[in-house]
């Protein structure tokens, strides 16, 4: 810190701005809307020089922009940063920052399975281990902060971004999104919590739409996964949602930004601005005269870092404060959050030496391993009429129908750098080995004629080539239907940032080939590869199987074509509803009483399969539920249950516990996630899963804006999804109201004991 | 308020509590659905003078609930008035109450289009008289209540109580409804206003679903109409609304319903609950642990009223009071409002003699006149591509096709006592002359030979029409499309309380009727009889005109007729918008620059046709809009523009006047109403129009809290609909940021001044 102190007091105006700004280059601005420039790197030194010349904050996506060899381009990174040392006065070195929701994207770099599937996986503990290797392969390349988890929970499945986002349930995104977090800064990289806040919960699931919430809502349910995210995780930085709530940006609002986040919760990181937000003060929400006063907002607000590239903080702020619209102080303020980031990092020891990576592999076989073992884990069985497993479907005829059946771009989602840069650069390779579904089935289902026929394209509405498909399935012995979306941005996708739903049927003319497929007679399975969940409900009472695998990563087709084949027992389960209705959104299982069915409303909201929902090739039972006898507002309630695998095979099941506020001062969600175990279980094997909740997740923002722990009765249910109800038990809760003060722990702690073998 | 006083401290708790409950007689309860039952009044008599023993504040819908002659139950309920003048201790009669929204909800009683009708006349002076005339009805009746208007602002179409609602604009809400209650209470009537607040903001527009939204919304577009209402216009007692607003019922919430209403409004009139409102917050809402908390939670909060039928006050309240669980004293502060209302009606005069009707006619000819002027206003041209006017239509032959062709029902809303109240009484006839479009068009076009078929029903799916329909009009020179919605409750209808809808989608199987009528290649008229606006985008480009009813009312389907023969020229405009899409629920116009279409959705919300849309047969031109050079953040700013038909034959414009705050310190709607006025002009007839702009509709509700009006750049402009704009001027407001205090005139004055005559 003294050091920090020191370059503080020693700082020009000109010093202090330009650590307060990243810096991108070869990209091509158009109305906030960045594509690449498929130009070299010539010409970018200089221009790098000439904007450096202060020094800068951020080096933003020198990776992520252009498909470069990272071996090449770590030598340009570090040569950057020695300039910086050498070439400007403090010679403080730059925070390199990339994507790295799904893996760095970066050219070659190993590709994960979306966010949704690490819902589905259930498995912090695995998602944990994904963060650290993602965080060991930027770590190499000399990259320090990572723009990653996104933790808004999803509210309305219509939004193109729900495929970032884990869950729509809060805790299950804040356990998720945590061990993220914990993986990838234990390697030294920088997790940066998006979007702070609201930005799932636009008006009717349209990107950058005006979000419709009160206080109360924001505090219990979207902010939570960032406030254990950063009590709990440690989280080193926070980029802003772009989103408006209730009429105020959260780029230019104090009260999220600088109270909540650090009055309240301690955060002591940086805040970084989402690339452009601090501009959209003045272009798109009208709030700000000009770039000036853009910039005195989110300064104030508490914006430390103008992402990507500085425009719209250098010349406004020096502006304002020659003006003296704003208090230097405000600058130092930021300035000494980015400098104590850079000391923590190292970036500022006098022994600091920027090293090229030299021979680097992105994608290494323990990378692929885990990516598999991901994948395998968050394939979701939605139905089974007793099709699967289809073993090696020796001397079947299979026809493998759809537009997603031979898709590489279907393993990805938009944040992957196949899916997010790629598509600007025709013809370059996706630099990493990605066999489609149809490569994976030839493998798995080796005995099997596959014949194959797209049938229609995932959003072409070309209807031309459904009647040869369904003519393919009347010919087969089973139909393997691969349906779902083209993740890309801005209206190059189906799924992803900018390229919103209207309904959720499916996109183009997927239903119609689905129906005509299953009109053959002949034995269907589904294979959703969707960043959303769908309204398929033909599929689901006709088809003789459906399985729901979102985009599942570069080694995502063998784990479904192994599910598929029996050679994994599918164990994901669903992280968002399955609707029942393509127009009934938003929809969140969160809902009071009044939100679910009844006899007020001719639409019952019911999803088709709920939260929580996913089937195995086992069967477990449950049995001994028990919760304490006593427990008080101050908590903890502690409770268990015995799951016992009583079919023939290996598998894991999902034990979900869900907590019920029968009556309180404020509506409550008929039952809430409290605490989850992923247990695996050899065939007659059973185990004992203890939960200690912690009187914190039965608390709410009460009618006076307290956080609030209200005695009475709750109810504690174990459920195979929130809608399939095992076992429940009442607890009274006594003593008095309990305030939340802050530093209570947050999260349930879970243990599994094996049991008794019956074997 | 002397005789109040002395009541109030000669009074017992029973007649205390007594004053504070409706009875209603003769009904079914069945989980809070009311349904009547088919007996006569025997026997309840019996029942009245058991509850009514202590008194009783009021009568629940004596007239509304089974079809009774008006003359025979007036006599009743003066009967019941004078027993509790002289068989109580204190002589204290009831207040009467019945639904009204379209016309009182009796037998025999005349029965206006819906309010979306309404909206689209853009006549608050016409609107006026139809409340003067419902107002003198319930008088003659003994009737001092009228449960309406709904003040509602539509936003979301799905909702089933859109065809409730007058507009998705708060401004012509406030006008239109302050017009009613203007009206109403001119005879002496008391007007209720539905429902304070937030009921129509519903998530997904489910009936009684959480409504998800902020203070910052509530405020300045949800209360707006209330707060015209109360402060403009005196309306003497509200209603809650079921919702909750972020987790807190309104019926228990003392925020709006004192602080609001009575703190910052001075509203000192009576809250009465909504039906089982106050019960619900023990059974639904789930934020009272039983009846008697429900009942103290709910009068805390300032529900004076217990609606229907009082069990959820009575015995509750007398139990908290007893047990100390609440202050007597509450129940004085309701009682008082009670009784002071009572006073004004003149029931505690010494001279009240309560008196039979006598022979009276609820549907003269006057009332009849007057549903007709008004449904003719409201008839929106959509479309045409200069099929209409068909004149006589001689020698031609029409096919009349669809479901709402000859339908009654199609001619009334859910609040009507022929879709309220008969569908319970098989067999009995409306009471009043209805006639159908298709009766009408035989009057309307006697020279055509109309050939008629029903194709399918509104909602039953049935396809088996659909071929002879589409032959009907393949054999036709001209088909009339009679599409739409049946109103009812719960259920019965594809519009109306408790029918909500999933999608936008025409109900059943009417697209795909509408498509193969089309497809004949025959010019179709179609005639849209709904709740709502549907997504018709097919309609809208290939019919070769269509025209947007709502509910018409009894003399309504004459006014279609006439304006598709051309005898009344069509003047409605759209007072909500015309989706594209029958999935993009929520939308509202009064969105900021992001919740419009912009490259960073793919999906573009903005309507098939906008708010404000309407055509005619004649036409107009604008010209000289002028604002005034200067004007102040106190305001006024004043301006006016020429308008002229520049057609052939006489009809009526509606000049719509919208403001854009253009940067402002919390994001605005890119546009809302401002003024308007409806302006009958002669074949090359013009009209100044001149508004004086209030400052106070240029405020809203500031990042603190505070209601201001900001100074900067206001645009003003004229537009045909939201989406075409005539002429805009930009007004630079100066001076400080000017505070609402609250006694500010809420509304722009108008004028029009006839113009020079061209001809």
């Amino acid at each position: 810190m003294e050091r920090v102190a020191e370059l503080l007091a020693d700082m020009s105006l000109d010093e202090k701005l330009a650590q307060l700004v990243g810096v991108w280059l070869n990209v091509n601005r158009d109305e906030g809307v960045v594509a690449p420039l498929q130009d070299s790197m010539q010409g970018e030194d200089v221009a790098f020089e000439a904007f450096a010349r202060h020094g800068v904050g951020h080096i933003t996506r020198h990776y992520g922009t252009r498909p470069v060899d990272p071996e090449e381009a770590s030598t340009v990174l570090a040569a950057r940063q020695r300039w910086l040392r050498e070439h400007t006065r403090l010679g403080i070195p730059a925070i390199a920052h990339e994507e790295c929701l799904t893996g760095l994207a970066a050219w070659r770099a190993t590709t994960y399975p979306v966010p949704p599937a690490w819902g589905a996986s259930f498995d912090p503990a695995l998602v944990e281990r994904m963060g650290e290797r993602i965080g060991a392969s930027m770590r190499a390349l000399g990259v320090h902060q990572g723009l990653a988890p996104v933790l808004d929970v999803i509210r309305d499945q219509r939004w193109g971004r729900v495929e970032e986002c884990v869950s729509e349930d809060p805790y299950e995104v804040a356990t998720i999104g945590a061990a993220y977090i914990r993986g990838l800064q234990s390697t030294g990289v920088i997790a940066t919590l998006k979007h702070f806040v609201g930005y799932s919960n636009s008006r009717a699931g349209r990107n950058l739409a005006p979000v419709h919430a009160g206080p109360r809502e924001v505090a219990d349910t979207l902010l939570f996964p960032f406030e254990v995210a950063i009590k709990d995780a440690g989280a080193g930085s926070v980029m802003n949602s772009y989103a408006e709530i209730d009429g105020i940006p959260i780029a230019a609002d104090p009260y999220y930004l600088t109270t909540i986040l650090r009055d309240q919760w301690g955060f002591d990181g940086t805040v970084v601005a989402d690339y452009f937000a601090v501009a959209f003060l003045h272009t798109l929400h009208a709030v700000a005269e000009g770039a000036e006063e853009a910039a005195v907002q989110a300064l104030t607000a508490g914006i430390d870092v103008e992402l990507p590239t500085g425009v719209a903080y250098l010349e406004p702020l020096k502006q304002a404060i020659a003006a003296k619209k704003i208090d230097e102080g405000l600058v130092d303020r930021a300035l000494r959050r980015v400098l104590t980031q850079k000391e923590r990092l190292g970036l500022l020891d006098d022994g600091y030496e920027p090293e090229p990576a030299g021979p680097v592999d992105l994608d290494d076989p323990g990378s692929r391993d885990l990516a598999r073992r991901l994948a395998e884990e968050s394939v979701v069985l939605l139905t089974n009429d007793g099709v699967l497993p289809l073993g090696d479907a020796a001397g079947r005829t299979v026809a493998v129908i759809g537009p997603n059946a031979d898709s590489v771009a279907a393993l990805f989602g938009c944040y992957s750098f196949v899916n997010h840069v790629l598509p600007h650069f025709p013809g370059v390779e996706p630099g990493i080995a990605a066999p489609t579904l149809l490569d994976a089935l030839r493998e798995e289902l080796p005995g099997a004629d596959l014949r194959v026929g797209r049938g229609t394209g995932v959003d072409d509405g070309d209807r031309s080539g459904i009647a040869a498909a369904a003519r393919l399935a009347a010919g087969a012995d089973l139909a393997i239907l691969v349906l779902g979306d083209r993740s890309g941005l801005f209206g190059r996708g189906t799924s992803g940032e900018g390229c919103d739903a209207e309904s959720l049927d499916l996109p183009g003319a997927q239903q119609e080939l689905a129906d005509a497929v299953i009109a053959t007679g002949t034995p269907t399975v589904a294979v959703l590869m969707t960043g959303r969940s769908y309204a398929v409900p033909g599929l689901l009472k006709d088809a003789a199987a459906v399985v729901q695998a979102y985009f599942p990563g570069e080694e995502g087709a063998g784990a479904i074509a192994r599910v598929l084949s029996g050679a994994v027992n599918p164990s994901g389960r669903l992280p968002m509803s399955m609707p029942r209705s393509a127009a009934g959104q938003p929809y969140s299982y969160l809902h009071p009483k009044l939100g679910g069915a009844g006899s007020v409303s001719a639409v019952d909201p019911a999803p088709a399969l709920s939260f929580g929902h996913g089937l195995s090739y086992t069967s477990f039972a449950y049995e001994g539920l028990t919760v304490g006898a006593t427990a008080t507002t101050e908590g903890p309630i502690r409770c268990s249950v015995v799951v016992r695998n009583t079919g023939e095979r290996a598998g894991a099941e999902v034990v979900q516990l869900y907590v019920s506020d029968r009556i309180a001062s404020v509506t409550r969600p008929v039952a809430q996630l409290a605490g989850y175990a992923r247990v695996e279980l050899a065939p007659g094997e059973s185990a004992r899963v203890a939960f200690d909740v912690p009187a914190r997740l039965l608390s709410f923002t009460g009618r006076d804006g307290r956080r609030v722990v209200e005695p009475g009765a709750f109810g504690l249910s174990v459920r195979r999804s929130v809608a399939d109800v095992v076992d429940e038990r009442t607890v009274e809760l006594t003593g008095p109201t309990y305030e939340i003060t802050g530093s209570e722990r947050l999260l349930t702690t879970v243990s599994v004991a094996p049991g008794m073998d019956i074997a």
